[in-house]
Protein backbone atom coordinates (compact mmCIF):
# COMPACT_ATOMS: atom_id res chain seq x y z
CA UNK A 1 0.00 0.00 0.00
CA UNK A 2 1.21 3.38 -0.96
CA UNK A 3 0.73 5.90 1.83
CA UNK A 4 0.12 9.89 0.93
CA UNK A 5 3.39 11.95 1.97
CA UNK A 6 3.71 11.92 5.69
CA UNK A 7 4.77 15.46 7.04
CA UNK A 8 7.69 15.69 9.09
CA UNK A 9 6.14 16.94 12.00
CA UNK A 10 4.05 14.03 12.22
CA UNK A 11 7.10 11.83 11.44
CA UNK A 12 8.33 13.51 14.21
CA UNK A 13 5.65 12.59 16.41
CA UNK A 14 5.02 8.60 15.50
CA UNK A 15 7.73 6.99 17.66
CA UNK A 16 6.07 8.76 20.23
CA UNK A 17 2.75 6.93 19.21
CA UNK A 18 4.97 3.63 18.84
CA UNK A 19 6.12 3.66 22.27
CA UNK A 20 2.43 4.78 23.67
CA UNK A 21 1.07 1.37 21.86
CA UNK A 22 4.17 -0.91 23.09
CA UNK A 23 3.73 0.03 26.48
CA UNK A 24 -0.56 -0.63 26.38
CA UNK A 25 0.58 -3.76 24.62
CA UNK A 26 2.63 -4.69 27.24
CA UNK A 27 -0.05 -3.86 29.96
CA UNK A 28 -2.18 -6.55 28.14
CA UNK A 29 -4.59 -4.13 26.59
CA UNK A 30 -5.71 -4.71 22.62
CA UNK A 31 -7.54 -1.82 21.75
CA UNK A 32 -7.05 2.23 22.47
CA UNK A 33 -9.27 5.24 21.94
CA UNK A 34 -7.30 8.44 20.70
CA UNK A 35 -8.53 10.04 24.01
CA UNK A 36 -6.56 7.60 25.98
CA UNK A 37 -3.37 7.31 23.93
CA UNK A 38 -4.04 11.09 24.07
CA UNK A 39 -3.42 10.79 27.85
CA UNK A 40 -0.99 8.58 27.86
CA UNK A 41 2.08 10.33 25.16
CA UNK A 42 0.69 14.19 25.91
CA UNK A 43 -0.59 15.08 22.37
CA UNK A 44 -4.37 15.85 21.68
CA UNK A 45 -6.56 13.20 20.25
CA UNK A 46 -7.45 15.69 17.41
CA UNK A 47 -3.91 15.77 16.24
CA UNK A 48 -3.42 11.87 16.77
CA UNK A 49 -6.58 10.92 14.35
CA UNK A 50 -5.40 14.08 12.19
CA UNK A 51 -1.95 11.88 12.22
CA UNK A 52 -3.09 8.56 11.78
CA UNK A 53 -4.93 9.51 8.98
CA UNK A 54 -2.39 10.17 6.67
CA UNK A 55 -1.84 6.29 6.57
CA UNK A 56 -5.52 5.78 6.38
CA UNK A 57 -6.39 4.69 9.93
CA UNK A 58 -9.26 5.72 11.64
CA UNK A 59 -10.06 3.07 13.93
CA UNK A 60 -13.19 1.65 14.98
CA UNK A 61 -15.94 3.47 16.54
CA UNK A 62 -16.33 2.90 20.23
CA UNK A 63 -13.61 0.44 20.14
CA UNK A 64 -10.52 2.42 18.91
CA UNK A 65 -7.45 1.49 17.55
CA UNK A 66 -6.28 -1.93 17.39
CA UNK A 67 -3.03 -1.20 19.36
CA UNK A 68 -0.65 -4.24 17.42
CA UNK A 69 -2.43 -3.72 14.27
CA UNK A 70 -1.13 0.16 14.60
CA UNK A 71 1.84 -0.36 16.02
CA UNK A 72 3.01 -2.86 13.29
CA UNK A 73 1.74 -0.21 10.81
CA UNK A 74 4.02 2.71 12.49
CA UNK A 75 7.03 0.24 12.44
CA UNK A 76 6.41 -0.66 8.76
CA UNK A 77 6.30 3.09 8.21
CA UNK A 78 9.17 4.12 9.83
CA UNK A 79 10.85 1.03 8.39
CA UNK A 80 11.28 -0.37 11.57
CA UNK A 81 10.21 -3.93 11.09
CA UNK A 82 13.48 -5.06 10.16
CA UNK A 83 16.18 -4.97 13.13
CA UNK A 84 18.85 -2.07 12.02
CA UNK A 85 22.24 -2.31 12.99
CA UNK A 86 24.40 0.81 13.81
CA UNK A 87 27.56 1.82 14.18
CA UNK A 88 28.75 3.79 16.92
CA UNK A 89 31.72 6.35 16.74
CA UNK A 90 33.37 7.77 20.08
CA UNK A 91 33.50 6.13 22.69
CA UNK A 92 33.45 8.54 25.66
CA UNK A 93 31.56 9.00 28.24
CA UNK A 94 28.40 9.68 26.18
CA UNK A 95 29.63 7.08 23.52
CA UNK A 96 29.54 4.61 26.81
CA UNK A 97 25.92 5.56 28.19
CA UNK A 98 24.67 4.76 24.47
CA UNK A 99 26.33 1.73 24.40
CA UNK A 100 24.46 0.98 27.96
CA UNK A 101 21.45 2.13 26.58
CA UNK A 102 18.58 -0.35 26.84
CA UNK A 103 16.16 1.85 24.81
CA UNK A 104 17.51 0.92 21.49
CA UNK A 105 16.09 -2.43 20.86
CA UNK A 106 12.51 -1.06 21.60
CA UNK A 107 12.72 0.42 18.25
CA UNK A 108 14.45 -2.71 16.61
CA UNK A 109 17.94 -1.06 16.94
CA UNK A 110 20.98 -2.66 17.72
CA UNK A 111 24.36 -0.55 18.16
CA UNK A 112 26.48 -3.40 16.51
CA UNK A 113 29.64 -1.65 16.19
CA UNK A 114 31.80 0.84 17.59
CA UNK A 115 34.67 2.91 17.38
CA UNK A 116 37.02 5.07 18.57
CA UNK A 117 40.65 6.84 18.01
CA UNK A 118 42.14 6.50 21.30
CA UNK A 119 44.19 3.02 20.91
CA UNK A 120 43.65 2.63 24.75
CA UNK A 121 39.91 1.97 24.32
CA UNK A 122 40.50 -0.42 21.51
CA UNK A 123 39.68 -3.76 22.21
CA UNK A 124 38.00 -3.08 25.16
CA UNK A 125 34.20 -4.84 25.50
CA UNK A 126 31.05 -3.03 26.00
CA UNK A 127 27.83 -4.77 26.64
CA UNK A 128 29.52 -7.53 23.76
CA UNK A 129 30.67 -4.95 21.46
CA UNK A 130 34.19 -4.69 21.18
CA UNK A 131 35.35 -1.31 20.82
CA UNK A 132 37.75 -1.31 16.93
CA UNK A 133 40.05 1.54 15.78
CA UNK A 134 38.54 4.27 13.36
CA UNK A 135 40.25 3.75 10.85
CA UNK A 136 37.92 0.34 10.55
CA UNK A 137 35.60 2.49 9.57
CA UNK A 138 35.82 1.26 6.10
CA UNK A 139 34.51 -2.05 6.68
CA UNK A 140 30.87 -0.83 7.63
CA UNK A 141 30.15 -1.23 3.48
CA UNK A 142 30.95 -4.96 3.72
CA UNK A 143 29.03 -5.15 7.04
CA UNK A 144 25.71 -3.54 5.55
CA UNK A 145 25.56 -0.93 8.41
CA UNK A 146 23.66 2.03 7.10
CA UNK A 147 23.03 3.82 10.31
CA UNK A 148 26.02 5.97 12.65
CA UNK A 149 25.86 7.57 15.97
CA UNK A 150 28.19 10.37 16.09
CA UNK A 151 29.43 11.12 19.34
CA UNK A 152 32.79 12.35 19.63
CA UNK A 153 33.98 16.10 20.46
CA UNK A 154 32.49 18.51 18.44
CA UNK A 155 35.90 19.47 16.53
CA UNK A 156 35.88 16.08 15.21
CA UNK A 157 32.08 15.62 14.24
CA UNK A 158 32.25 17.08 10.68
CA UNK A 159 35.39 14.54 9.54
CA UNK A 160 33.71 11.68 11.50
CA UNK A 161 30.46 12.66 9.33
CA UNK A 162 32.88 12.59 6.00
CA UNK A 163 34.10 9.20 7.23
CA UNK A 164 31.00 7.69 7.56
CA UNK A 165 29.41 9.01 4.36
CA UNK A 166 32.25 7.47 2.49
CA UNK A 167 31.82 4.43 4.41
CA UNK A 168 28.06 4.23 2.62
CA UNK A 169 26.32 5.61 6.35
CA UNK A 170 22.56 6.92 5.06
CA UNK A 171 21.38 7.80 8.43
CA UNK A 172 23.28 9.86 11.20
CA UNK A 173 22.62 10.58 14.61
CA UNK A 174 24.62 13.75 15.32
CA UNK A 175 24.95 14.03 19.53
CA UNK A 176 27.81 16.69 19.02
CA UNK A 177 26.26 19.82 19.67
CA UNK A 178 27.12 21.55 16.20
CA UNK A 179 25.90 21.23 12.79
CA UNK A 180 26.93 18.78 10.35
CA UNK A 181 27.29 18.99 6.27
CA UNK A 182 26.29 15.78 4.69
CA UNK A 183 25.33 14.98 0.90
CA UNK A 184 21.59 15.36 0.34
CA UNK A 185 21.26 11.49 0.33
CA UNK A 186 22.21 11.15 3.80
CA UNK A 187 19.81 12.24 6.37
CA UNK A 188 21.06 13.27 9.83
CA UNK A 189 19.49 14.29 13.26
CA UNK A 190 21.09 16.68 15.46
CA UNK A 191 20.19 15.79 18.88
CA UNK A 192 20.24 18.34 21.01
CA UNK A 193 19.55 17.46 24.83
CA UNK A 194 19.84 20.92 26.39
CA UNK A 195 16.51 21.88 24.12
CA UNK A 196 14.40 19.54 26.59
CA UNK A 197 15.50 20.68 29.21
CA UNK A 198 14.56 24.39 27.64
CA UNK A 199 10.88 23.40 27.73
CA UNK A 200 10.87 22.62 31.62
CA UNK A 201 10.53 26.10 33.48
CA UNK A 202 7.66 27.48 31.50
CA UNK A 203 6.12 24.32 33.28
CA UNK A 204 7.18 25.01 36.65
CA UNK A 205 5.09 27.19 38.77
CA UNK A 206 6.68 30.36 40.24
CA UNK A 207 7.36 30.01 43.76
CA UNK B 1 1.55 41.23 29.22
CA UNK B 2 -0.48 38.50 29.22
CA UNK B 3 -0.42 35.78 26.48
CA UNK B 4 -3.12 33.46 25.55
CA UNK B 5 -2.58 29.73 26.19
CA UNK B 6 0.07 28.63 24.00
CA UNK B 7 0.07 24.84 23.41
CA UNK B 8 1.96 22.06 24.33
CA UNK B 9 3.12 21.43 20.64
CA UNK B 10 3.70 25.11 20.31
CA UNK B 11 5.82 24.97 23.68
CA UNK B 12 7.75 21.83 22.45
CA UNK B 13 8.95 23.75 18.87
CA UNK B 14 9.73 27.45 21.02
CA UNK B 15 13.48 25.85 21.85
CA UNK B 16 13.65 24.74 17.98
CA UNK B 17 13.18 28.84 16.50
CA UNK B 18 14.93 30.04 19.85
CA UNK B 19 18.05 27.95 18.91
CA UNK B 20 17.19 28.68 15.20
CA UNK B 21 17.14 32.49 16.02
CA UNK B 22 20.48 32.43 18.43
CA UNK B 23 21.99 31.06 15.34
CA UNK B 24 20.96 33.29 13.31
CA UNK B 25 21.98 36.52 15.43
CA UNK B 26 25.65 35.24 15.53
CA UNK B 27 25.87 34.74 12.12
CA UNK B 28 25.14 38.59 12.21
CA UNK B 29 21.81 38.64 11.11
CA UNK B 30 18.96 41.21 12.29
CA UNK B 31 16.05 40.07 10.64
CA UNK B 32 14.74 36.85 9.14
CA UNK B 33 11.59 35.74 7.40
CA UNK B 34 9.56 32.72 8.38
CA UNK B 35 10.56 30.63 4.88
CA UNK B 36 14.27 31.09 6.13
CA UNK B 37 13.70 30.23 9.71
CA UNK B 38 11.81 27.21 8.49
CA UNK B 39 14.41 26.12 6.53
CA UNK B 40 16.83 26.79 9.46
CA UNK B 41 14.80 24.24 11.79
CA UNK B 42 12.94 21.97 9.29
CA UNK B 43 9.54 23.33 10.68
CA UNK B 44 7.24 24.43 7.73
CA UNK B 45 7.07 28.32 7.64
CA UNK B 46 2.99 28.31 8.17
CA UNK B 47 3.48 26.28 11.25
CA UNK B 48 5.88 29.06 12.50
CA UNK B 49 3.55 31.47 11.71
CA UNK B 50 0.68 29.62 13.41
CA UNK B 51 3.17 29.84 16.82
CA UNK B 52 4.46 33.20 16.86
CA UNK B 53 0.74 34.43 16.49
CA UNK B 54 -0.02 32.67 20.29
CA UNK B 55 2.58 35.54 21.61
CA UNK B 56 1.85 38.65 18.96
CA UNK B 57 4.53 38.35 17.17
CA UNK B 58 3.44 38.77 13.06
CA UNK B 59 6.92 40.17 11.80
CA UNK B 60 6.99 43.09 9.09
CA UNK B 61 5.70 42.25 5.90
CA UNK B 62 8.40 42.49 3.62
CA UNK B 63 11.29 42.62 6.73
CA UNK B 64 10.39 39.68 8.33
CA UNK B 65 10.83 38.84 12.39
CA UNK B 66 13.53 40.97 14.23
CA UNK B 67 15.64 38.41 15.51
CA UNK B 68 17.02 39.50 18.98
CA UNK B 69 13.71 40.58 19.79
CA UNK B 70 11.79 37.28 18.84
CA UNK B 71 14.65 35.30 20.70
CA UNK B 72 13.97 37.78 23.92
CA UNK B 73 10.52 37.19 23.65
CA UNK B 74 11.12 33.47 23.35
CA UNK B 75 13.13 33.17 26.38
CA UNK B 76 10.67 35.36 28.70
CA UNK B 77 7.92 32.85 27.68
CA UNK B 78 10.06 30.04 28.56
CA UNK B 79 11.41 31.72 32.04
CA UNK B 80 14.72 31.14 30.27
CA UNK B 81 15.30 35.33 31.02
CA UNK B 82 16.78 34.46 34.46
CA UNK B 83 19.49 31.78 34.56
CA UNK B 84 18.31 28.72 35.61
CA UNK B 85 20.48 26.50 38.16
CA UNK B 86 20.07 23.01 37.86
CA UNK B 87 20.98 19.36 40.02
CA UNK B 88 22.38 16.47 38.21
CA UNK B 89 21.80 13.04 40.66
CA UNK B 90 23.63 9.95 39.36
CA UNK B 91 27.20 10.91 37.48
CA UNK B 92 27.55 7.47 35.73
CA UNK B 93 28.51 7.63 32.04
CA UNK B 94 25.65 9.96 30.87
CA UNK B 95 25.98 12.19 33.80
CA UNK B 96 29.50 12.68 33.09
CA UNK B 97 28.64 13.46 29.70
CA UNK B 98 25.83 15.50 30.43
CA UNK B 99 28.16 17.47 32.83
CA UNK B 100 30.91 18.55 30.03
CA UNK B 101 28.28 19.37 27.99
CA UNK B 102 27.97 22.81 26.48
CA UNK B 103 25.33 23.13 24.97
CA UNK B 104 23.07 23.84 28.69
CA UNK B 105 24.59 27.47 28.82
CA UNK B 106 22.46 28.21 25.46
CA UNK B 107 19.51 28.48 26.97
CA UNK B 108 20.62 29.77 30.39
CA UNK B 109 21.00 26.58 32.68
CA UNK B 110 23.79 25.97 34.51
CA UNK B 111 24.85 22.22 36.17
CA UNK B 112 25.59 23.80 39.54
CA UNK B 113 25.26 20.67 41.79
CA UNK B 114 25.83 17.50 41.21
CA UNK B 115 25.30 14.15 43.02
CA UNK B 116 26.39 10.06 43.24
CA UNK B 117 25.53 7.57 46.23
CA UNK B 118 29.27 6.15 44.81
CA UNK B 119 31.62 6.91 47.65
CA UNK B 120 34.20 6.45 45.41
CA UNK B 121 32.73 9.32 43.22
CA UNK B 122 32.03 11.67 46.10
CA UNK B 123 34.75 14.61 45.96
CA UNK B 124 35.83 14.43 42.79
CA UNK B 125 35.26 17.33 40.73
CA UNK B 126 34.04 17.59 36.85
CA UNK B 127 34.02 20.74 35.04
CA UNK B 128 34.05 22.76 38.24
CA UNK B 129 31.42 21.06 40.16
CA UNK B 130 32.35 18.96 43.01
CA UNK B 131 30.28 15.33 43.18
CA UNK B 132 28.63 14.99 46.46
CA UNK B 133 26.59 12.56 48.59
CA UNK B 134 23.31 12.08 47.27
CA UNK B 135 22.59 12.27 50.85
CA UNK B 136 23.22 16.06 50.74
CA UNK B 137 20.23 16.48 48.23
CA UNK B 138 17.86 18.34 51.30
CA UNK B 139 20.57 21.17 50.73
CA UNK B 140 18.63 21.93 47.32
CA UNK B 141 16.15 23.79 48.98
CA UNK B 142 18.52 26.19 51.08
CA UNK B 143 20.21 26.96 47.37
CA UNK B 144 16.99 27.88 45.86
CA UNK B 145 17.55 25.03 43.11
CA UNK B 146 14.58 23.60 41.75
CA UNK B 147 15.30 21.91 38.23
CA UNK B 148 17.01 18.35 38.35
CA UNK B 149 18.26 15.63 36.05
CA UNK B 150 17.81 12.42 36.65
CA UNK B 151 20.48 9.99 35.06
CA UNK B 152 21.01 6.89 37.61
CA UNK B 153 20.07 3.50 36.80
CA UNK B 154 16.30 2.83 35.71
CA UNK B 155 16.07 0.91 39.40
CA UNK B 156 17.09 3.99 41.43
CA UNK B 157 15.14 6.33 39.45
CA UNK B 158 11.58 6.64 41.18
CA UNK B 159 13.12 7.11 45.08
CA UNK B 160 15.66 9.87 43.27
CA UNK B 161 12.90 11.99 41.98
CA UNK B 162 10.82 11.02 45.28
CA UNK B 163 13.90 12.82 47.11
CA UNK B 164 14.22 15.69 44.48
CA UNK B 165 10.25 16.76 45.50
CA UNK B 166 11.07 16.70 48.49
CA UNK B 167 14.02 19.04 48.26
CA UNK B 168 11.70 21.18 46.90
CA UNK B 169 12.56 20.38 43.01
CA UNK B 170 9.53 21.36 40.84
CA UNK B 171 10.83 20.31 37.10
CA UNK B 172 12.99 16.99 36.87
CA UNK B 173 14.64 16.02 33.41
CA UNK B 174 14.61 12.39 33.46
CA UNK B 175 16.90 10.70 31.27
CA UNK B 176 16.08 6.63 32.72
CA UNK B 177 14.28 4.74 30.51
CA UNK B 178 11.58 4.65 32.81
CA UNK B 179 8.51 6.73 33.54
CA UNK B 180 8.27 8.03 37.36
CA UNK B 181 5.08 9.11 39.45
CA UNK B 182 5.36 12.79 40.96
CA UNK B 183 2.99 14.93 42.26
CA UNK B 184 0.80 17.34 39.98
CA UNK B 185 3.00 20.12 41.18
CA UNK B 186 6.10 18.83 39.43
CA UNK B 187 6.53 18.81 35.88
CA UNK B 188 8.62 15.54 34.19
CA UNK B 189 10.37 15.49 31.02
CA UNK B 190 11.52 12.02 30.16
CA UNK B 191 14.23 11.53 27.51
CA UNK B 192 14.39 8.94 25.06
CA UNK B 193 17.30 9.23 23.12
CA UNK B 194 16.27 6.01 20.81
CA UNK B 195 13.01 7.49 19.84
CA UNK B 196 15.21 10.13 17.95
CA UNK B 197 17.10 7.39 16.33
CA UNK B 198 13.67 5.79 15.17
CA UNK B 199 12.90 8.76 12.68
CA UNK B 200 16.08 8.31 10.93
CA UNK B 201 15.50 5.38 8.49
CA UNK B 202 12.15 6.84 7.71
CA UNK B 203 14.09 9.25 5.63
CA UNK B 204 17.36 7.00 4.09
CA UNK B 205 16.78 5.47 0.97
CA UNK B 206 16.52 1.91 0.29
CA UNK B 207 19.48 0.63 -1.41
Amino acid sequence: MKYRRIPDETVRRLPVYLRGLLFTSKQGERNISSQNLADLVGVNAFQIRKDFSYFGDFGTRGVGYDVEKLAAKIKKILKLDIAQKAALVGVGNLGSALLAYHGFATYGFDIAVAFDADPRKVGRKIKNVVIENISYLRTLKRKKITLGIIAVPHQAAQVTADKLVKAGIRGILNFSPCSITVPKKVKVITIDIAMDLARLPYYMPAN
